[in-house]
């Protein structure tokens, strides 16, 4: 196997044991990017001067027996809107040309002080707005969407372009991406990473977060983010829903998550069927939050230079200015009572297993998704719909591959767990996948 | 002096003593509403039957040795917003016609569970949305207004109708009333005292709180409310504004509040000159979150019965459904940036202590304000412009009479402590008036 293709896990273990260098693995990363990026279109920038020389100085610090953790020497992707110092933060954006960030962003910072080494900036869906990332594709098949607004980060990992990569995710977006390239991303607890210097869409269903191979690799990142570590699994109460999360979802996708969850139960867990509160306000709510908040941050500038944003971002922000204060205050109190439910219903299980996409990788250009009950919904909608709770209600929500549909493309299932309950999530996903 | 004038600490003594009894002591409380209400106009409701059986049983118990505390058999009146159980809560509205609250509030419930007797609803100005409260007027000049949203409260306390009440202040709804009144009268720090079953204005500026005879007095109360005691005040540095505070103020007003400074230094106090920060903010901030979020909570009966609510909160609820919520977002963020320079300023004093309203009670009908710098602004204005910096920030604040002007009308004196410092305040306040 090519260094590119080993778990973070893996690498780091290479690396302690000398077996592996830092500079021969991000070489071999910068040469993946090289072979593969010009056609998946993962990287806004690749920073791989910088990458080669901080890979030798982690040679040289480990060599000496200054290995400092898991992530020294470990080439990783950052989301474009992430801060880094000195770079342009693009947010894949013609509003941003000409930007620098003065400074690291916290998350940036941290990741750096644990020896990771940055590889490139990842393409986003223009400031995280949507759910596709046009400039990229999917990692198993050019022809379809790869997901979004983290999509180059997901398709980086997937392809050997990074070990590990950081999104953002405000409705889906580390998980909805994570899911059609068949990787493992994490949409930590609200608050629990700090959010300080990166661009927000809607700060109060924003959260950053790793996209990695594997459960392990997750948590092996989460721990240099904020100091969680996955906890062993034992005796835990698995939630499973009866309505919402498998409705209209693909017989393909329900298969693969139903014996997926059986697995989980073989592991030890005990099943429990669950019913979810208060669904006819997930979309509501989601949108009535993020669309006011989303034209608030970007006022100033859709006021200056409209023009410069995408057509479809620039109608959504268009459409958030002429949102009312007293429809927004509404969202915000159904989410009040959303938060409270799901508050009851996590008493009674310790995690809720379900589809994390009702759908794989669509072909790029396709619009809308047509359901066997007639039902029509918006590709964008359709990947927001199982996503949007755990925003709302700020809780962990994990996404691990379970397989594949008959075209090769992979399914990822959903593990949302307690609030601050990230390491029993990550422990749960990583025993399934062991 | 007869009873109904003591200060709720004498009274309690007395009770304590066996000097006073309860029945004694709400007797002569009603027979002032019966003497002064039909003139002041500060109870929408008067709940004589219901006080006398619980003095009744307040004295029977503290006769076989079972006084609760210092409220133990005190009459209260309680501003109409509060929830008693099986009672009307009118909140002097139209609106309410036909209301039955099924259960108390969490306060209700608190001064009930420490032998508080409720002697009635106290008037406020239409769900505490304004500064005048029509219905009442002046304890002191039956021609000035009582102000408000809790004028019946404080009116109530200061002619002897009730030894202490409770009110709402969401841009100084306590404070200013009380320091018309020349009462004391606290907003206590932000969610300090629970807000369950007070109808709301707007719930992230509004508080519940008392309105005394005296600093010791609210102190008292806020005991049983929360559990808050009065410290002992020593070496503290207390703030005294070099902008805002003293700008657009009568000078009989200044006067007498610098002649209370004075006072505090004299106590040991230590004067420090600060400088408040981002003044300009202070009014887009305080309308730009209360008459959306009241927009918010009232949108079903504006939809269902608008005619039936007074002229200017109509108007007031009909301006707030046409705010943007991208206007709203931006009061909210500037509160942000308020609350963090706030919180620099209040990590260099203990205390700021400023005039509480910048005139005296104005003539029943006087509309507008009019300074020697030639601006006119209105009453309402005029009065919540020193009050709402402490309902954005949360920060305690509490209002102390600190004299009279020439008319014979009262002056407060605004003290406004750190977050959750409402005993150092209530301390400091309480060793001024000794």
């Amino acid at each position: 196997m090519r260094p590119a293709d080993l778990t973070l896990a893996a690498a780091a273990a290479a690396v302690r044991n000398r077996e592996l260098s830092p500079v021969e693995l991000v070489d071999d990363v910068l040469t993946r990017i090289e072979e593969a990026d010009a056609r998946l279109g993962a990287y806004v920038a690749v920073t791989a001067d910088r990458a080669r020389h901080a890979a030798r100085e982690a040679e040289r610090e480990i060599a000496a027996g200054g290995m400092r953790g898991p992530l020294h020497g470990i080439p990783m992707g950052l989301k474009d809107l992430i801060d880094v110092a000195g770079l342009p933060t693009t947010a894949s954006s013609r509003v941003r040309a000409g930007h620098r960030a003065g400074s690291d962003s916290a998350v940036a910072a941290r990741l750096a002080g644990a020896g990771a080494i940055l590889v490139g900036k990842t393409h986003t869906h223009e400031f995280a707005y949507g759910l596709i990332t046009p400039q990229t594709v999917n990692a198993r098949d050019g022809g379809r969407i790869a997901g979004g607004s983290s999509g180059g980060s997901a398709v980086a990992v997937a392809a050997g372009m990074a070990t590990f990569s950081l999104g953002t995710d405000t409705g889906g977006s580390i998980r909805v991406p994570a899911a059609l390239n068949g990787v493992v991303g994490l949409k930590p607890s609200y608050d629990l990473v700090p959010r300080e210097g990166v661009v927000p869409l809607s700060w109060s269903l924003d959260h950053v977060g790793p996209i990695t191979r594997t459960a392990e690799d997750a948590a092996l990142v989460m721990g240099v983010l904020c100091g969680v570590s996955a906890v062993e699994p034992s005796g835990l109460r698995v939630g499973v829903p009866g309505n919402y999360y498998f409705d209209r979802v693909d017989p393909e996708v329900e298969t693969a998550v139903r014996s997926a969850i059986r697995g989980l139960e073989a592991l030890g867990a005990r099943l429990v069927d669950v019913e979810i509160p208060m669904t006819r306000y997930v979309q509501g709510v989601q949108w009535g939050l993020m669309v006011p908040e989303a034209s608030a941050y970007h006022e100033p500038t859709v006021q200056a230079v409209s023009e410069l944003y995408a057509a479809d971002v620039r109608v959504l922000l268009e459409a958030g200015r002429r949102m009312s204060a007293v429809d927004y205050l509404r969202a915000q109190r159904a989410r009040t009572l959303m938060r409270r439910e799901w508050s009851r219903l996590m008493e009674t299980v310790d995690v809720i297993a379900a589809p994390a996409v009702p759908v794989t990788a669509v072909p790029v250009g396709q619009e809308s998704v047509t359901w066997p009950d007639g039902t029509t919904e918006s590709v964008a909608d359709a990947y927001v719909r199982l996503s949007a709770p755990a925003n709302i209600t700020g809780l962990p929500s994990l996404t691990v591959p379970v397989g594949e549909d008959r075209a090769g493309l992979p399914i990822g299932m959903q593990l949302i767990g307690r609030a601050g309950g990230d390491g029993v999530v990550l422990g749960l996903a990583r025993a399934f996948e062991s």
